[in-house]
């Protein structure tokens, strides 16, 4: 009598959630420091000071009604105005605060884009594997909606165009990028993001209604080798862009992100809709203080230095040992082919060196691990050894 | 091609807002001070201290990773058990913190009760006029069933139970109170509670499933006069109690809150659909500083000697005025009859005074305007010959 899609939801733990809680049962029968969790993607660098200082100056310097209470349902002006002119100085933009409706994160955000652009049960959002999985949660069971899946370009995981051009149909109604990717950390060159435009565009004029790109960037500040990460949004203008400070500030608990919804025709109906979507998910407005921290922090990221060294040792030490990887260039996960066709069966091997690692088919991707190396960087180094072992297993 | 529901709901301005805002034209021209906006249930009293030295005190004396990283998607446990510890000392209840499952405020609570519930599209809410009018909202649009309203008992606002049994049907999954209420401030009583389980259970025995009681209490602590507000879970098991620390501590903008599930045989099924719920709304977790500070505030309540005080001045003003009004037993509303049968147009009317009230018909009781006064004393003070010029014009 309940809702069985929410209640099989709810029932079945996530494998990273299943990997998790047995490694918190490992670490009581050997010991916390004997157990090497790459599963969960939890930053492990604090946040800047700026964000300290933040908290602490509006705690101490306004009042706390203020602080604390209702803001308009897309956040206060003042802090939508600050992100907005962050946005505008780094990426030469023109955008207005009245182009943002802040969020519960960015699973908020890219729900709330999901429920917007859903105007019938058969209307599709394409996603590229290998894809964060609750993309099909939010798709499906949230809005109600069709998911389609590009299978991945194993090569380098950018786009493969040809598979993608398949599956376009008169339904679609987005496609889903996430750059820097997780769970392969994959940054879109500009040629790919060109090219994704361009056939965006044909589509869209094929069928006669705007197909939108759902530009999911909660990693887009962390990538490595000075790489710039192109700001999808300006490739292509019916690009919805889905954002959270969860990375970029280390905040992942604190639930803060926003829409930035672009200024196309039909712009106005665009905003109402993503307003409507936000109230009708239950959100009433993204929380009020930590709409102040992600304001005046905009301009601010964590110590990032310990991803890109975490990411170097881990890169070089398996490639050396003969582990397949296309180098990533940003978030903070590495994405390596496993050594047996079974990626579930590799990663219950890995478990006897009480290495945790998640099954690329989690992430629509058969064949591959995801290892999550946002952990201190002495549990890479104590780990390598294991990886080392697990690999002469398989000569 | 946008979803159409929430496209309306989107550009629909809520009565509330509109006249939020007319009331922020009219400060422009005649001054800020001469406008009484009785319009917004913003709670207008500060948090008790013991926020604020929770909020510094876990800010300066716990490390920021922990603070602000992701917690399980229920709470963190120690967070939980704190609050069902609370709830246990106060009602003699022997809740666990696995029947807790921490929110993103009311709103999210009491959407994730109906999402969860929701197995078909026939599936059935019974609200009670007047209501929150968001949960339409929630119910149609947000879980995709019906919702049902009773219609309101004018003479105390407890429920007329003749129009409820008449409103029950085997679809009926859940049926949703809100005592202390919002707009009218009746508090149910112990009869009325009694004579609601009884109507529950025996339904749910004709029917052959439980029906849910979703009792909605984010004003619980609100109340006056030494009335206890009975603990509608104690009266009838099927109750999902949903909760928001909005309005007992004035966070309304943090957004923080919980689902109690219900100790029933389907408890696992219950809570695993509240887990998948949430899952599928975008929700993650409850912002993690303040799931402490409520865990650490559960026991507190801000001043709400200034509610009582308004509530006195503005009833016996009103009613000396001629203005009929059952007296309202909690939270901070007066939800007095218009002196003319088209609540519109009394509201209209009203606005020459710059008085600000909200027509009844918003919340399903056309004739009535709610007059929110958790504003300044002195603003009812100042009202009060207003609201005499304004009697008099229907002499």
């Amino acid at each position: 009598m309940l809702n069985p899609s929410v209640l099989a939801l709810g029932k079945k733990r996530s494998t990273i959630r299943e990997i998790f809680e047995y490694g918190n049962r490992r670490a009581a029968q050997v010991g916390r420091e004997n157990i090497f969790d790459f599963s969960i993607g939890n930053p492990n660098v604090p946040p800047p000071q700026a964000v300290q200082d933040a908290l602490l100056d509006i705690l101490h310097a306004q009042q706390p009604t203020a602080v604390h209470g209702y803001t308009s349902a897309q956040g206060a002006p003042a802090n939508r105005k600050a992100i907005a002119d962050n946005l505008n100085a780094r990426f030469g933009t023109h955008y207005s605060a009245d182009q943002l409706y802040l969020t519960v994160g960015a699973a908020a955000s890219v729900s709330i884009c999901f429920k917007a652009l859903t105007a019938t049960p058969e209307d599709e959002f394409i996603v590229f594997a290998p894809y964060f999985p609750e993309y099909l949660v939010f798709i499906e069971h949230g809005a109600g909606a069709k998911c389609v899946v590009v299978p991945p370009q194993i090569s380098d995981f950018q786009i493969d165009f040809a598979a993608l051009e398949a599956r376009f149909s008169p339904h679609t109604k987005g496609v889903v990028i996430n750059s820097p990717n997780n769970p392969c950390g994959v940054v879109y060159s500009v040629e790919t993001l060109s090219r994704l435009a361009q056939m965006l565009t044909q589509k869209s004029e094929e069928y006669g209604h705007p197909i939108y790109l759902i530009s999911d960037e909660p990693y887009r500040e962390i990538v490595y080798d000075g790489q710039p990460v192109p700001f999808a949004a300006q490739t292509y203008p019916h690009t919805l862009v889905c954002y959270s400070y969860s990375k970029s500030l280390s905040l992942p608990g604190e639930r803060i992100g926003y829409v930035l919804v672009p200024d196309v025709a039909e712009f106005s109906d665009l905003y109402a809709a993503v307003c409507g979507a936000g109230r009708v998910l239950g959100y009433v407005n993204a929380p009020s203080l930590f709409q102040q921290v992600a304001a005046r922090c905009a301009g601010c990221t964590a110590d990032l230095s310990i991803y890109a060294e975490n990411r170097r040792l881990l890169y070089d030490g398996l490639t050396s040992m003969g582990y397949a990887c296309v180098k990533p260039d940003g978030a903070f996960y590495l994405f390596p082919r496993t050594l047996e066709p079974n990626d579930y069966a590799f990663c219950e091997r890995a478990k006897k060196y009480d290495l945790l690692l998640v099954p690329g088919t989690d992430f629509g991707a058969p064949g591959h691990m995801r290892i999550s190396y946002c952990v201190q960087t002495e549990t890479i180094q104590r780990a390598l050894p294991l990886f080392q072992k697990l690999a002469e297993e398989y000569r």
